[in-house]
C-alpha cells in the first residue's frame, strides 16, 4: 500500500546568544519511503549542514545561529510511503538466538525506557500471550486504557518508569512506556518520530516500533494517529536519539506549525482497531500487498 | 607507544533452562588495536555466533545454551595497542558546530547517564574551566574525591543520578558519572570496557572516553587502572551497550577469572597523575609519538 | 473477642564502637491491649531508658552501648488483645470534613508512602468502589495479586513508589503500598508493626491500618498473618516511625528470634478471606462482640 | 528580644465542586509567641472548624466549601515573638543518648527529606565540623552557595533528593534539603513555615529548625528572610505536615496576598551573616538575652 503525503513544518526560534541546533525534521529516505521532492528554507541565511550518522537513517540538520536573533526554518516535502501489512497469525515468534543482529541494541534499556525496572510487571501483565504480536497489542491496549493523554502533564525528564505510575503523558511518554514493556519482554523496540496524517491538533508525533517476525511493526499507544498514515522522520532508542530539536546554547522555540496531508488524487483507507488486532503495519522493506 | 598485552578470561555459567547469552569479551580489532592471535574455547560445544553491529566495533558472541547445564567460555588473545599521547594545551576546544558527526549520539542522555538532570551541577562545578580537557580532568578529580569505591554497594540498576548523591560505587558507576557530567557540559562521552593491566583484583574494567579536540581520550575516575594499560573490549553509551554478559533466560555466573599481562619482552611505563594533567591518552588512530 | 498472647523476642547485636540504639519491641499498652506481665532483660547491664513520645503510644527503648562489644536484649510479655469486628456494610463512609482530627496527619505522604505520586493510579483502580471498606479490600486484593513476596528483594530505601512498579517486596513494602494507595484516596492510613500469631517463619510483622468509619481497621496485604492474631507494637506514618531498631553508630544485628503464641487455655478462630470481605477487624476501643 | 508583628493574608479560591480545605495560616500560640489579637473572616459564611492535633501546635482550619463557587479567607493578627539568641560556642554538642525524646521523631526521614539517602554525602561534606551548630551553618552555606533560588523550577513533588542534584528550588526546597542533611548527621530537624518580615516579594516563607543544645534553632538557607523576623505558623517533618493549604476536592487558588510588618513603635535590628555564624536564634522558650 503506497501513499503520497505532503508534509511540512515551520519552526521559528528566538536566539539569545550564538548557539547550535540539531534538528531532525526531514523524513527518512529509504527503501520504504521515497522523497519525491523537498524544499528547505532557512531565514536568515546561516551555516547549515545536513548529515546522517552511521547506523541510523535519521537526517539531521546542524545549524549555527551566529549572531542572528530570530531564525525561521521551513521544510516541505512530498513523500511516498510503502506500508506493508502482515497477518498476525503468520508472524513467527522469533527468539533472541535467531534475531537479526541489527535489532539487538534495541533490547537494552535507554534513558527514557528503563525496561530493566519494568521486567516483572511486564511479564505479569503480558507474559501470558504466546505470540509476540499479541503481546504488543496487549501492551498498547494496556497503555491506552491506563494512561491518560494530558497535554503539559510531563516534562522532558519524564521517563517510562514515571509514566507507568503517574498514568498521564503525551505521545512521547506513551511511546516510551510501550518500548520499555517490549524490551522487558525481550522484544526489541524503538522510538518512531514522524509526521502523522489527520493528527489533531497537527503536530509532530511519536510512537514506537517493535521488532517482530523479522520486521519493525508500528504501534501507537495513543491511538491518535493512523499507523498507516505516518511519515517516518526518525528512529532511535528513545526521544534522546530522535528529538525534533536538540539545542546547545540558548534558543527558544517561538512558533511551530506542522502539517501532513494526502497528495492530490490519493485515496486513504484507515485501518481500524479490529483490523490491527489481526494485522501489523510496517514501514520497511517487505512483501507488498 | 605500542604495547603487546596477553589478555584472557574464563567464564563459567550454570544454566537453568535453555537460554541465550550475548557476551562482549573479545577485544576490539581496529586501527589502534591489532589482534595478533586469539583463541576461544567453549565447553561443551554449542551453537555460537560472533558478530558486530553497524556503527560499533564491539565484537559480540551470541550463544545458545540448548539443554546444557554448565557452560565454560575461555578467551585468550595477544593484542597490540597503540596509545597516543596528546598535549592538553594543544587540544583545541571544539564546538558542537565543528564536531565530527559520529560523536553526536554521545551528547545525549542514556539509561545510566542522565546528563539532562545533572546539567546545572555540572556547569556549576566544571563550567569555569575553559579548556575541555581541563574540564574532564576536573570531573575525574571530583568523582575520585567524592565517590568511594565500595564493592557491592550498587546494583545493575544504579545510575549516575544515584551515584552523584549516594557517593559509592564500582568502576561502572564511576564511569557513568563521568560520562553524565561530560555530556551535561556538551562534551561527547562514551563507556569504555576493557582488560586492564595491573588492575587489583583482576577483573573486567570500565572507564570512559571523552571526545575532545577530535579524539576520544580515555579517563578513569577510579584511578585503579593505567589509562595506557587498557585493552579495549567495548564502547557504548553506557553499560547497557557494552555489558560483558547479557543474559536472556536463566543462567547464573558461577566463576569468572580475568587476566591481563604484558607480553614477554615488553617494557611498561605507567603515566602518573601529574603527567595526565598535561597529556591525554587515546587508543584510537592519530599521530604516533 | 479477647485473646491472650505470649510474645517474645531476643535480639543480639555486635557493637563496633559506642552507639545508641532506639528499639521498638514492647507491645503498646492501651484500652485495646493490656500488658498482663512483661520482662525485659539486657545483657550486659547498660544504660537504658524506656519512653513514649507525645502523640504516639509506641514504647521505645533507648540504649547506650558504651564500650560493650556484644549486646543481648530479650523481651517477653503476656498481652490481652481485644479485637473488634465491624460489619462492612454498617461502616459509614466518612468525609474529611467529618473525620476525627487525630487521623488527619495520616492523610499526608511520608518517606515510604508517596501517596501524592500514586493518586491517579489509585483513583483509576479503586475509585469505583463506593464504600471505603470495599476500597481498601480492593487495594489489599490488588497488592496481594500483583506484588510477590520475595525475601531480600528490597532494601531499607525501597518505597511504595518503587514497589508499585517492581512488584516484589516483604511485609514492610506491602504495608507501604497499601498505605500509599489509601492516602491517595483520602483514606487515612498508618503503619502497623507487631508480633504475629502463626506467622511463618516467625518474625516481626508489618501491615497497615486504614481509618474507616471512625476506626482504625487492620489490613494485611501479604495475607501471611491473621489480622485478629496481631499484637501491636508500633504505629506511625511508615517504617521510619516504627522501626524495630534505629541505630546511631555502628552496630550489627547478629541474631534475632521472635515468637508469638497463644497463652495456655486460649482458643483461636482465624478469620477467613471471605469473612474479611464483609467484616473488618480493629484493635482499638469499640463495641465488643 | 521581643518584637510585635502585624501579619495578614488573604486567600481567594475558586471551587469547582464541594470540597474540603485544611488551611494552616494562623500563627502558633505558645510560650515564645503570643497572639495579641487576631481576626479571621471567611466569605461567604461556610462551616469552619479550628483545631490542633496532639503533638503539634499548628493551628489548622478545616473548611467545607459546600456549593459555594468562590471563597475568600482573610486572616490578620498581631503577634509578639520572643527570639532568643544563643552563643554558638556555648552550645553543647548533644548525643542522641541525651536528647529530649520529643526531638527523636525529627531524626527520621520523611517524604521530602530522604536523609537516609544523603547520609554519606552529608558526612563527607559536614562531618568534619565538631560542633553541631557549625555543622548546620556549613549546611546553610553549602545550600546557599550551590542551590539557586529559581521561582517555578520545582513542583509539589520535588524532594531533597532531587534538589541536591538539580540545584534549583524555592524556599520549601531549600528547607527540605537543610532538614535532610541535618537528619543524615543525626541532628533532629523540622520544617518551619511562617510569615517573614521584609521578605521580597511578600509570601509565606519556609525554612527549618535544627535541634541543637536542647533548643530548636532557626536557619534559612535561602537567606531571603531574617531569622529574627519570622512569625511561626507551622512545624512538621516537612511540607507535607505544614502546608498552607491541603485541598481535598477541586479548588483552585485564585489570588493570595501575604503581609508581615512591624507594629507601630517597634524597632528592628536584623542579624547579619557574621553574627549568625556565632549566634543562633530560637523562637522557643529559653533564657532571654
Amino acid at each position: 500500500m503506497s501513499l503520497r503525503f505532503l508534509v511540512s513544518c515551520e519552526l521559528q526560534y528566538d536566539v539569545e546568544f550564538p548557539s547550535t541546533l540539531i534538528l531532525n525534521i526531514h523524513p527518512q529516505c529509504n527503501a520504504a519511503q521515497t522523497i519525491v521532492e523537498e524544499r528547505l528554507a532557512i531565514e536568515p541565511r546561516i551555516k547549515v549542514e545536513e548529515f546522517t550518522i552511521v547506523g541510523s537513517e535519521n537526517r539531521f540538520l546542524r545549524l549555527q545561529t551566529g549572531k542572528r536573533k530570530r531564525l525561521t526554518i521551513a521544510y516541505a516535502g512530498a513523500v511516498d510511503c510503502d506500508y506493508h501489512l502482515h497477518e498476525a497469525e503468520k508472524i513467527d515468534s522469533q527468539t533472541i538466538a535467531q534475531m537479526d543482529r541489527s535489532a539487538i541494541p534495541y533490547l537494552f534499556p535507554s534513558r527514557y525506557c528503563q525496561s530493566d525496572r519494568l521486567s516483572r510487571m511486564a511479564w505479569d501483565h503480558f507474559g501470558k500471550y504466546e505470540n509476540p504480536y499479541d503481546k504488543v497489542v496487549a501492551i498498547v491496549d494496556w497503555i491506552n486504557g491506563n494512561v491518560e493523554y494530558v497535554r503539559g502533564s510531563t516534562t522532558w525528564e519524564t521517563s517510562a518508569y514515571d509514566t507507568v505510575t503517574q498514568r498521564t503523558g503525551v505521545c512521547r511518554d506513551f511511546a516510551h512506556l510501550g518500548i520499555a514493556f517490549c524490551r522487558a519482554l525481550n522484544i526489541p523496540a524503538r522510538y518512531f518520530s514522524g509526521y502523522a496524517y489527520q493528527l489533531q491538533p497537527p503536530d509532530f508525533h511519536a510512537c514506537f516500533e517493535a521488532y517482530i517476525g523479522g520486521r519493525w511493526l508500528i504501534f501507537d499507544a495513543t491511538r491518535l494517529a493512523h499507523v498507516n498514515g505516518l511519515v517516518r522522520i526518525g528512529n532511535g532508542r528513545d526521544a534522546a536519539d530522535a528529538a525534533v530539536a536538540s539545542i546547545f546554547g540558548r534558543v527558544r522555540c517561538r512558533t511551530m506549525t506542522v502539517d501532513c496531508r494526502l497528495a492530490p488524487g490519493q485515496r486513504y483507507a484507515p485501518l481500524g482497531r479490529k483490523q490491527l488486532k489481526r494485522r501489523g503495519v510496517s514501514l520497511d522493506v517487505g512483501p507488498v500487498r
